[in-house]
């Protein structure tokens, strides 16, 4: 099917309006409408190519809310009508143990992207979200559960489960005590979170600016890493740190806040790390990890608990001819605390 | 009591003969003759002031094997003539969670090093094993199990736990995948250990000529870092590594060799670490660690564990007068794999 959204051509040029191609149902595909999709850093770092596997023309848009309009003889979840939403990827090999644990993400012949990836069939180039339609097959579509608000629910598709993943990885439970490094699309989403789960949430910041945001999203505590002293007292005071910090930055000042066998995990920066000392490490059996988005199933559960416990993104709806302006704002920090386009504006823009 | 060892008087001073008191027998503690001290890193670090907290002067030896010439009348565990051991601490608080836990090198006033510390009742610096007598608190007694070979046995107080611990926090069981990077003192116990838990071990290398030996001492497979094809094949193959590596090194070689949800622990460097790259901590949600020691009670459980599988340090034995020349030799990792101190040297030495 004939599609328009909105596409970079190269890293120099902004996104403008771009019609492609959606392909025909196969008899495992769901097509939907897009309503609503968010806005995520990785749709601006591949637009811009800032990592070195961009296939232009891209649509970008991963957290991604919609309708079924038509789904393939073979699926049996979904049918028309039904609020469904696509996250980070929509295929993987489903058949390695990584994809049989339910963890598709770390599928171990790599699982395929929402966009700038390579369709395992066709080898098309695959297409995101800031776009009208999209077919994705079933095991790859999530249900938006009854009473989640639509307009809000899209960033839980990347931000919600990027922190969801490692608060439920590394065992986050009632009284668990959890510090949040930075609070953007995924911070203000892992305090959310771990608040639902009941932990106890110190938002951690440089500057005290933050801290009515910070308590405003269900933050217990707020430490600002540029004192020192308070720093010195929150010393092993952490189960786990959820560092959502996007760009390199110095972990020195972390590492010993967290507790014997404490972890800190990263999941905002992509690359070289400043130099860190192991003494911290080594002196409190501390670890230092990486998590990626979750599973389908993992996704599913999120989704799930963030309609009982009623937790949303907070959100600022921008119309698709926004989206540079957007991309602009979001450098600059200038978001509270995530972009979402409402795709019917992508009418009277494309 | 007056004893005899071997000191350094500041960091540019060889190691000479040197008289000391040990102190008089308090109600719980445990006097013994030092039969054997192994020369570990540390002893050379801090007799060197490479770490900021050297006592000068300073007695080193952290891996002792003695004999009970005396007890205090509160002590229950121990008779004169029994073997007994001391590794790198010789008190802790023993009311925090920590040491309540049995995990008395992480105790939150932190544990009392066996040299280069201050005593907690007198404020004295505490003195270490290169020497001929030592009083130590009964907690902090090891028993050598009957069957362990005593001239061999002094490094699995330091060398042999600060492996032991790793693999047991990090679950080892037959089957698992260790990799063991470095094949010194800490190295080569590791691969024993490991290979003694059933582990499937793979030393890794920069160069083959260190092949011979690894599978000597139980290494089931040889990985040669330098060899980037070999390397490539190896990605995703390790569930844990233990790396023994002292000094500054890069680990972007080596992260990606581990399985999803794989850990490096850092056991050698202490300090600050070259740049890495976060993105296969991300990419497979590995993990960096590190880890100190263990607590009294898991080195009780290795000496046992050694005892049962028959697993000893491989030693070179040096007359007390030769340590200067060892510690020159440690330096150019002219070792294998550990230098053990007759303490019945000592008395012509000293």
């Amino acid at each position: 099917m004939r599609t328009t959204g909105y596409a970079a051509q190269s890293a120099e040029t902004p996104l403008a309006p771009f019609t492609f191609e959606r392909r025909d149902l196969r008899p495992n595909d769901v097509a939907m409408d897009i309503l609503y999709c968010g806005v995520c850093h990785s749709d601006l770092h591949t637009a811009r190519s800032d990592w070195p596997w961009t296939i232009y023309p891209v649509v970008p848009g991963h957290e991604i809310v919609g309708r079924v309009t038509a789904v393939g003889p073979e699926v049996t979840r979904y049918k028309v009508g039904d609020a469904v939403a696509v996250g980070c990827m929509v295929d993987s090999c489903q058949h390695c143990d990584q994809c049989r644990k339910g963890e598709e993400q770390l599928c171990r012949e790599g699982n395929t992207g929402t966009y700038s990836a390579r369709d395992r069939i066709t080898g098309e180039a695959t297409q995101g979200g800031y776009s009208r339609h999209l077919v994705v097959r079933e095991e790859f579509v999530l249900r938006v559960p009854d009473g989640l608000d639509l307009a809000r629910a899209a960033p839980l598709l990347c931000a919600g489960i990027t922190t969801y993943s490692p608060l439920r990885t590394w065992g986050v439970v009632a009284g668990s005590r959890v510090g949040v490094i930075g609070l953007g699309g995924l911070g203000h989403m892992a305090v959310k979170l771990a608040s639902g789960m009941g932990a106890h949430v110190t938002v951690l910041s440089r500057t005290p600016d933050k801290e009515a945001d910070a308590r405003d999203l269900g933050a217990d505590a707020f430490l600002v890493s540029a004192d020192a002293e308070a720093m010195t007292r929150a010393a092993s005071g952490f189960d786990l740190i959820i560092d959502t910090v996007p760009v390199r930055h110095d972990l020195n000042p972390y590492l010993p806040l967290l507790d014997v066998d404490g972890t800190l995990v990263l999941v905002g920066q992509v690359g070289p790390m400043d130099e860190f000392s192991s003494l911290p490490l080594l002196g409190g059996r501390r670890r230092v990890a990486g998590s990626p988005i979750g599973g389908i199933r993992e996704t599913q559960e999120m989704l799930d608990f963030c309609a009982e416990t009623n937790i949303l993104p907070e959100v600022e709806m921008i119309r698709m001819d926004q989206i540079n302006e957007a991309y602009e704002r979001m450098e600059r920090s200038d978001v509270r605390y995530r972009f979402v386009i409402d795709m019917a504006s992508l009418s009277d823009a494309a």
